[in-house]
């Protein structure tokens, strides 16, 4: 049934038992990711230990087989989908909680628990993992360390990069190598954890995790905060930003968003609101009073429209109601949508905001930006119908423009979601030349062969 | 004068003009740094520019000839020492602070500027960079990166890697690569500047940082906390990092280090005390009190012998005068002093501090540790008489032993100084072999040839 060479299909059959499969009803169930595209791999594996992962990796190397690691496909660019065929590798048995340790700040976890889990089992000893992407009902960790996963809190407490303390991986040649250690400081060789991090399993794949926990504030608190433009929005958070008190989270919508937040989604919002700060607080009750107070004054400024403080949690849920109301007032407006996530220096989010509408005006679509303005990381939502061909042309170029228009500020393609394939060919508009070449070099000393996940993240 | 081929040397006049030294004094004063290790480079290249770096190097390059970075030469390690001759590249005329931009919190720096220059312009600004080396006065901020530097305050706020956003360098292959962007999250292909970030040198020159910064909190407080032993104040350490409200400070002093400090420094300290704690908290003053208060009820516990808190800056330097006691009697107690700083877990200190002076009482040497507990981090200064063959012998010993029983505990041989030359041969103690070989192939694709800082790091 399989295209692998037979006597991979029976070693594998062999090593993984059950954990084997070829069935194409079955197969067809992992070749897609949430980018929409898909791909038929040839065999699935569902390893339960190390032990199985390096015996696979060095049984498809022997015979050039590819391999494309899997948590659990919410990925958007396409990172976990087969292009090449070969043997996707779930890591859905591979999801025990190995270790929770308070007094050292970590969790020693394998890669296929899902983010929420964690959380869940985290909370009784009143820790959290900071990086929460909305998909983390759903996603793994090994998912999230792979892309670099972040989410709002990220402007406070960083994305899955800067929550990691050592790695345990088996590269392309089959090689198992232990990065990092679980102390929270380390100058003992190169630094080989946090280069996995975001490597798309690229690079190899990531079998245990030691991560980096955070205490989980016992309290949190919410300001909205309505400004007549943009621009003035932007002024806010650079002066945010720029003060002592980091807010946990920090998310802009634009006049886009706004507007169909209130027209479409039926959200409660002034006429005059050209852009929407949420502003959150979290930490210890009686902390955060002052924490609220040092963010309001900082918020306010030259064009605030009006400025509503959350005092309880019934009073956060009215207030992030607008934001809520986003995603699916975005859904009625086009059935396309490009959904990128750009990222640059927050002092240059007015340009990117205003140049993404330039962009939008040329291209005669609706453009609408929203996200993590505390990180400078904008969701730039490109609408368009995608049944018309113009409409597609025109999106694709846009798209295009927006990229460019991110570097030319110094910003980046990718904050959270990745590079994948949706974003490949884009590299070399971020990326010089000779950096590209030698993230090339590097991938070749993990991954010899370039079995691991071929096509992805390098044009 | 110098043992350079000559077209070389002419060339890197011609390229340096006075930039290039090859005068043995002025050379000399280049091949030392302060691990007391030297050795006589060819030429001191003094650039100006990253374009008269990659020049530099390609020149190099052609004729296989090393290349030593130098910021002031403060390392402990001997990782500045040109220990295979060659041209030691200072960055002493590549000092500029290139911009400050408060509202995206962060800087763009050259690699020789020093770290306390670079406070000191940003205080006005209302912000500082982490990395708090007490070398901060003299070394540089590429000297800190190319380390991982921290120092005390890293418990809170991280050390260098953990404040870096961009790097540009130039390969060992004379490229000139820039990494990462100027935003606080990212994407976008491999993490090249956190790998940079540790490499001693070893990978690439920095000729250029993007850093991270962190508003300066306005105000900091102080608890000194006294232990009948070191176990329980370990676990103080435990319980106060297992809390929400991380301090800004927590540094240790084992049984040795409170005796030491009090009957040779005359520091105030009452006979029961069998360890020491030293808090701080910093933040907005009016946060301070109940931060003070959530750190003091966490130190509480069995084996509590006294507990001061320090309420103004005055209060403040009398309670750390214990602390900077210890390293003037340290001195008086030996004439040789053997400095590690390994790292554990922080639940593991308790077992580190006595196998520690389990491995004192075998060597008949004293071994006083201290350090930096809220990362694990501990300086273990064995304590011997060089003239002394036997000792020089049992301290030599008892060094192995320590980073052995230091690995045995789930900690690395470095937490901050690096590995250099002077625990190089340690690397496959700490690092199993399959992770050495692959830092082997990564050290290749960044420096095909082998030239930059030959023998340092990888054993
Ligand atoms: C509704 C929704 C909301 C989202 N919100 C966010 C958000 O707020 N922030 C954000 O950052 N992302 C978000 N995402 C994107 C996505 O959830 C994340 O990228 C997530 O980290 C993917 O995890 P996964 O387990 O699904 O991994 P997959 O999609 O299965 O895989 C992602 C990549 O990781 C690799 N990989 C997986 N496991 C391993 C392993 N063990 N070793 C090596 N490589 C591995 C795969 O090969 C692939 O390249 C969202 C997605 C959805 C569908
Ligand atoms: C009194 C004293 C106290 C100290 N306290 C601490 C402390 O608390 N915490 C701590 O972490 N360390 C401490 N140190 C160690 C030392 O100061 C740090 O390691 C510091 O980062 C070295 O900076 P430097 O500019 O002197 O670099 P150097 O010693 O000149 O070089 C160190 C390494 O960096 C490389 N390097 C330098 N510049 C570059 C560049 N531009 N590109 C690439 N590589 C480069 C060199 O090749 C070498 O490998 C202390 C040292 C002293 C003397």
């Amino acid at each position: 049934m399989s295209a692998l060479p037979a006597s991979l299909d029976a070693r594998l059959a062999a090593l993984l038992g059950d954990g084997w499969r070829t069935d194409p009803a079955e197969r067809l169930t992992y070749g897609y990711d949430n980018s929409r595209r898909e791909a038929m791999p040839d065999g699935v594996a569902l390893p339960r230990d190390r032990d199985q992962v390096v015996e696979l990796v060095r049984a498809c190397r022997g015979f050039r087989v590819p391999i494309v690691a899997r948590g659990r496909g919410t990925n958007t660019t396409g990172a976990a989908v087969p292009i090449a065929g070969g043997v996707v590798v779930s890591f859905e048995r591979m999801d025990r909680i190995l270790d929770i340790r308070p007094g050292d700040r970590c969790a020693v976890v394998e890669p296929g628990v899902i983010n929420g889990d964690l959380q869940a089992a985290l909370a009784p000893h009143g820790l959290f993992w900071p990086p929460d992407p909305t998909s983390a009902a759903f996603s793994t960790v090994g998912g999230n360390l792979a892309c670099n996963a972040g989410g709002p809190r990220a402007v406070k407490y960083g994305a899955s990069r800067d929550n990691v303390l050592a790695l345990t991986a088996v590269t392309g040649a089959g090689e198992l190598i232990v990065c990092g250690s679980a102390t929270t400081k380390g100058a003992t060789g190169y630094d080989l954890q946090r280069l996995l991090v975001g490597s798309e399993g690229t690079l190899a794949l990531i079998v245990e995790a030691t991560l980096r926990l955070t205490p989980k504030p016992t309290a949190r608190r919410a300001l909205r905060v309505i400004y007549r433009d943009v621009a003035s929005a932007a002024r806010g958070v650079a002066r945010l930003m720029a003060q002592p008190v980091t807010p946990s989270m920090l998310e802009f919508m634009d006049t886009q968003a706004v507007r169909l937040a209130r027209d479409v989604g039926g959200a409660d919002l002034p006429t005059d609101a050209g852009a929407l700060l949420m502003i959150e607080a979290d930490g210890e009750p009686h902390m955060l009073d002052a924490a609220i107070a040092a963010l309001a004054a900082a918020a306010n400024g030259d064009g605030l429209v009006a400025l509503d403080d959350a005092p309880d949690e019934a009073a956060r849920g009215k207030l992030w109601a607008a934001r809520k109301a986003l995603s699916p007032a975005l859904r009625t407006l086009a059935a396309g949508k490009i959904n990128e996530d750009v990222v640059v220096p927050v002092s240059r989010i007015p340009e990117l905001v205003d140049g993404v509408q330039a962009i939008a005006r040329a291209a005669s679509l609706p453009i609408v930006c929203f996200g993590h303005a505390g990180n400078g990381n904008l969701h730039v939502n490109i609408l368009y119908a995608p049944g018309d061909a113009s409409q597609c042309e025109r999106a694709d170029a846009a798209l295009s423009q927006v990229f460019a228009l991110t570097v030319s500020l110094g910003g980046t393609l990718s904050g959270e979601h990745g590079i994948g394939l949706a974003k490949r060919d884009f590299m070399p508009q971020a990326v010089a030349a000779p950096t590209l070449a030698l993230m090339r070099q590097l991938k070749a000393a993990f991954d010899p062969d370039g079995i691991l996940n071929p096509g992805k993240l390098l044009p």
